[in-house]
């Protein structure tokens, strides 16, 4: 497909090269600065703009790949025509597009980007939605070339995945922060933890999380849940959040 | 070694596998109840006895895997003479042996263990420490048999060390249980959140945490973070750890 991508971000520039492997065209990248468009630019060997106004008008799909609060304002900065415009964010649902489009959807790349990590797309979960079975067929085509792992979700279930994500990643990596600031206290280098995450991720793929809980929490060991929490007594923050997740542990399984 | 293995759960299995996989001699297996003992005398191909005045007296070590609470009753329960005696906990300070043992150390895998899956112990952190100089010998010997990481770490940084863990391993194991129920309740299966797990955890392994995380706290982005508080006002438990992680996220990058 002909693609315009709008954005030049962590999802702008993974999606693109991913495309852009798989044989599509990326047939124009638009960034706000010309720095940030650019570079995307010449990562994918595509021209740029960073005005709204010279968009090309004959793309077959413009990826609106920005930040959430920047999608309404750059839909209401542009005729669309009857061109398919899709956003990639979890968390804004598809109404945002009916003011300003006739054709259009999304396409939501479940997983966690950086601009210097490269991510595999092939399993990869695309969640499409889209206003119409046309425009979702043609969604479903164009995922289906990235990734064998695309699904339909409404804007609810969207929004839904989108906070199962914030617990599952974000927050889970905020936690291998502490890990890293604890160990660190003591003069122990970051690396010893790699191997238990690694562990305790690839561990859910052949259990459910439920039965692969482990720790004082789920055991109901109060003497040494007390002690942690004595350890962490000059940093309250994380007193709070080490008796918060151990009680829904306890509560979970009692 | 010839080894004598007191505790029949999921540290004692997978260890018990793993230095018989390396070609030492587990000579005996203890555990209070005779189906347990049974159990893993069977995987270990070695006698069992549930009685503690039966324990072998020629062992060259000792390991006391069992649950933390029953490390200094054990001890307390048989006359260890001159034997070498280790426990395999993360918060058990070494001078609970004192009173009870003369040679004795501590052989704590850093790692979350479940009696039926099975766990790679070539790179496997095991942290060691004893009384003496020759008995340490002795337990990096026998670790570096398992793993190429052993380190010696004292009963601060270890009780630490398994602080770490819970924030990074029991913690984040029960929020993917959270990013479950969340999609459940959506009529969404667990298997979505796959690739977003193993990748936030891989992540980790080329950059460090503070500079791989992603989500709405670490853009302090206000719109998100109420929308998601929105969904979660029927599960306060949930909404407080939201909020918890969320302002320990948005301090750190600030």
């Amino acid at each position: 497909m002909r693609i315009c991508l709008i954005g030049a971000g962590n999802v702008a520039t993974q999606l693109g090269i991913a495309l852009r492997e798989k044989g599509h065209q990326i047939v124009q990248v638009w960034s706000q600065t010309s720095k940030s468009a650019a570079r995307l630019s010449e990562i994918l060997k595509a021209p740029y703009t960073t005005e709204l106004n010279s968009l090309v008008s004959d793309a077959e799909i413009y990826i609106l790949a920005v930040k959430d609060y920047a999608i309404e304002p750059i839909l209401a900065s542009h005729n669309w025509g009857q061109n398919l415009v899709v956003h990639t964010a979890g968390s804004i649902p598809i109404s945002v597009f009916e003011d300003h489009c006739t054709n259009f959807g999304v396409f939501y790349p479940f997983q966690t980007f950086s601009v210097n990590k490269k991510v595999s797309f092939d399993n990869l979960p695309l969640c499409i939605e889209a206003n119409s079975k046309k425009n979702l067929n043609n969604l479903f085509k164009l995922a289906s070339t990235l990734s064998y792992f695309v699904r339909q979700y409404d804007s609810v279930q969207r929004q839904q995945l989108h906070l199962a994500a914030v617990f599952a990643c974000n927050f889970v990596n905020h936690l291998y922060f502490v890990g890293n600031e604890l160990l660190e206290e003591k003069g122990i280098a970051f690396e010893i933890l790699i191997p238990l995450i690694l562990e305790t991720a690839s561990k859910v793929i052949s259990q459910n999380p439920k039965s692969a809980q482990t720790g004082p929490a789920v055991r109901n060991d109060e003497v040494t849940l007390n002690k942690h929490l004595e350890l962490l007594k000059d940093k309250p923050d994380l007193q709070t959040i080490y008796n918060q997740i151990s009680k829904r542990i306890i509560e979970t399984y009692k």
